[in-house]
């Protein structure tokens, strides 16, 4: 069987989903991830009109892809001009990508009543923009716009359109389900027909309206399509695209087409609820594969006979896709994930296997309360080290307070007073802020930064809140997570409470101490010699830090 | 074509779906609303060995059903038992209804290894719990369980199990799905084998494990199947049952196949919320046909052309499943948007063209600083009304205050004051909360709660907080969006600040002035005649309100 490219769109299409709203910096952090899955092509976003697309452009540039090829997605050329003279085909052509994706219509109704021209002017408009490009030496997939709906209408126009990039050149013609309501034997009757009037490589762009959209990516590569587009977790417009966290593992594990290494698939999970993290939405328990729930059982028929047999009510080894089976929880690969985390953060755990359980029974209750480590490493290295007793202290907070008031002229003034002891010393600080953490940030920093100047490095990249329990609105248990990063790397706490200002300070406090236990310039100044007290021996701790290139 | 029943499964399968627990009157509600949409069968839960079950069915007699037959379900006799001797057949037989449905195993390996019988002592439990229904005078339905996966690994036993479900007079061959990994061609070369085998007609029970469940149920029926069990909103264990939400409408709208009448089809998505509702889980915003986005449109690309021809972007007419057009309003919108969006909101500016530029500028500027009223709809009605002058004020605030404690002891305490005047009368309050935000709205709901009552329905649901400009941490511009419900609708409002309290604030009041402006007791008591004053004209307002059924 033919390789099938995997061409991700959660940067393009998935982002216009509700509610989504990616920044330049979380579109880089995706396209890595990806990259890392072993994504074969990624759609960064529209060029040209799009300024912040093109800014990612712009800064992906210097990002080293290893197994992903960078897309940017535009239209075919206005009508009635040249390419070379339309705006957005030039933006495409120039904004550093070797693959490029231009859609165009198919549906002859679109043509005549949206794009308000002739039948032959919009094939004009395809076969000239794909030529433009292809002349630029790019890589040119055709996104055929309403194709499905087009061929039922108008078969043989929707064919013409796309032998009009074929002529022209394009290396692939993608078949669109845009309004996503074609159902899997019109998908499968219509390729069949395709593939006797194109050469080209096929393939499938599909939406889920009809909650079909991963059935219908399937029947299209068993009816020949080689390229399947989609988004992680489904991610899209309206009910969504066609989910690559399903179809991924339907071909590589049901079809037996090896679309990513087993080690790449094992990633699935961890890729699906990072992206639904940078997107700050909750991951969907129920999805199919990498959900919390897709590998639970409840139903009392079951629970009893997936003990006995661990996988007979499972369709799958969820380890497979990175993902566990929940009720029958097999101790030692919970105790395992403890060992293998605690030996990546350089903690050595497997000279001490009493410690491992007691410290896999408080992360679970710790989970349970709504801690959820997967985007805080830093926080789990703290908690490790503190419950190892090899966790230094920096300081110890006596209390803090915030006031805000809003006033009568509308003005909102904020100031947090802390107070603290470092090294021995009493400290109290007042400061004025934004709001009531940036106030307590500038507090703590005022306090701490003379004994700390490495301080002055670690900035608070980005703080994240979401509520759990949606049922209580604001009295609800809030979640809070910080990004922090010191210019070299980057790190990720959480802190959890009913009070938004406690679960700040909780990711705060967790986010300043692992920023300096990982400066060199405190080893170097011997700071943590004084300060960096073992809190359970109360001997000096040497911290172990990563190597940090100034 | 033959007639396809529905059956529903919501109450028994779908309640075991993580988060789900249904009171017996709550299974009842929805049982009637099932019976008013027109679905023909619904099972109503395991008789025997389950007391709630069998006071539902106890309680169920009463009901008179119009359209719908309740089953009840449970399993073939246990081994080595007499059917009549069997405790849970019997109670199967008693239970009222005059339909049952019986799971039996049909993949040999759970014969022997979870059940631990021989292969013809299943047969024979099969045959005989069929036949002790049948005599009893009973429809009888027959579930075989992991039908496809025992097919796939044992076709002659897995058709045993059909013959001798078909020979004892079962009504209906059940094709399960139970481990929901099983591929759309698969259920196809697996049913039109099956049908070569029996003469009973067949149905199909799918699980959504592999995201295939809806494809799946579609294509069993286009194979021969006549009978199709699920759920609404697809609930179920792990990843859900088969959504007849979406299988009802592909059937009769796409295969042409009338399963609910064309009145019954547009109760849709008010049963599906209303399931959603008493299982107190929100509902899906994205899910086919019946969410909330389900025919949003937000892409720039396509909101002009929607104007141009309504549903040139759509796959079906909203209407006819009961769901509306929704334009979403982002960064990518132009005129045509705005007015199509004042008009969804009953408010017409097509008379006002001189008006929309001056709405659209101040729009993008409010996106520049980081509003984003895709998720905000309350508040971008709040916004129309305010530039229109025709938005009703309901309290004047003059300033509040928050104060935040952490203490010594290590525990946190909030307070919040606030003053403001309504109804020309100065009222100040002061309120403990779980956090600053949860501490003022108490503050608020202290203060004029009195004069309006209606804010008691009114529910903050969830709370997301953004940082939109990452560069900058704990400082940087804050986006506050708060979804708000009073048991019939909900809504989403949105602040940013540079201060998150502020954007809290502003996303706060707009969640409340929005939800009492809908409120039609408002209308009734003529509050908004006083307090409701035009904020240019000074002139009383009257809002028009959805109609709300007591």
């Amino acid at each position: 069987m033919a390789r099938i490219e995997l061409f991700d769109t959660t940067l393009r299409d998935g982002s216009q989903r509700e509610g989504i709203s990616f920044s330049v910096t979380d579109k880089l952090k995706i396209a890595q991830k990806l990259d890392k899955l072993g994504i074969h092509y990624i759609e960064g976003g529209f060029a040209g009109s799009n300024p912040k697309d093109m800014e990612f452009f712009e800064r992906a540039k210097k990002l080293k892809f290893k197994n992903s090829k960078l897309v940017a997605f535009g239209s075919t050329r206005r009508k009635g001009v040249k390419a070379e003279d339309d705006s957005n085909l030039r933006a495409l052509a120039s904004c550093g990508t070797s693959a490029v994706c231009i859609v165009g219509k198919c549906w002859h109704i679109h043509v005549e009543r949206a794009l308000r021209t002739t039948l032959q002017e919009n094939l004009n408009m395809i076969s000239e923009s794909v030529a433009f490009l292809k002349e630029k030496g790019l890589e040119v997939f055709f996104d055929a716009e309403h194709f499905f709906d087009g061929y039922k209408d108008n078969p043989d126009y929707a064919i013409a359109c796309l032998k009009a990039a074929e002529s022209a050149g394009a290396d692939c013609l993608v078949l669109c389900d845009t309004n996503g309501g074609t159902l899997p034997f019109e998908v499968k009757d219509i390729i069949t027909k395709v593939e006797k009037e194109v050469r080209t490589r096929i393939g499938i762009h599909t939406h889920n309206d009809a909650e079909c959209a991963v059935a219908n990516s399937i029947v299209a590569v068993q009816a020949g399509a080689t390229h399947v587009q989609g988004t992680i977790n489904g991610y899209g417009e309206r009910c969504g695209n066609a989910n690559l966290c399903s179809i991924i593992p339907a071909l590589q594990l049901k079809l037996g087409i090896e679309v990513l290494s087993p080690e790449q698939l094992k990633l699935l999970t961890e890729v699906s609820h990072y992206v639904s993290e940078i997107a700050n939405l909750s991951p969907y328990p129920q999805q199919a594969y990498v959900g919390q729930s897709a590998f639970a059982h409840k139903a009392g028929l079951h629970t009893s006979a997936v003990e006995r047999e661990e996988y007979g009510y499972a369709h799958i080894d969820p380890s497979l896709v990175g993902n566990i089976q929940r009720v029958v929880v097999s101790e030692l690969a919970g105790k395992s994930t403890i060992i293998l985390k605690a030996q990546e953060l350089g903690i050595d755990l497997s000279s001490e296997p009493h410690k491992v359980n007691d410290i896999l029974n408080r992360i679970k209750g710790l989970e349970h309360i709504g801690y959820h480590f997967d985007a805080a490493d830093a926080s789990l290295e703290i908690f490790l080290r503190k419950s190892l007793g090899i966790h230094p202290t920096f300081f110890k907070l006596e209390r803090f307070r915030v006031i805000m008031e809003k006033r009568e002229d509308g003005k909102v003034a904020t100031e947090a007073t802390i107070k603290l002891s470092v090294g021995g010393k009493e400290i109290i600080e007042t400061a004025e802020g934004n709001g009531p953490v940036n106030a307590i940030d500038k507090a703590l920093r005022k306090a701490i930064g003379s004994m700390y100047p490495a301080l002055n490095d670690i900035e608070l990249n980005d703080f994240k809140v979401r509520v759990l329990d949606e049922k209580k609105g604001t009295a609800a248990v809030t979640r809070v997570l910080i990004e922090s990063g010191d210019g070299q790397k980057t790190w990720g706490t959480i802190g959890v409470s009913e009070n938004i200002i406690e679960a700040s300070w909780q990711a705060l406090v967790d986010s300043i101490e692992y920023g300096l236990m990982h400066k060199k310039v405190h080893e170097e100044n011997g700071l943590i010699g004084i300060n960096g007290t073992n809190s359970k021996t109360g001997k000096s701790e040497r911290v172990k830090s990563e190597k940090v290139k100034k």
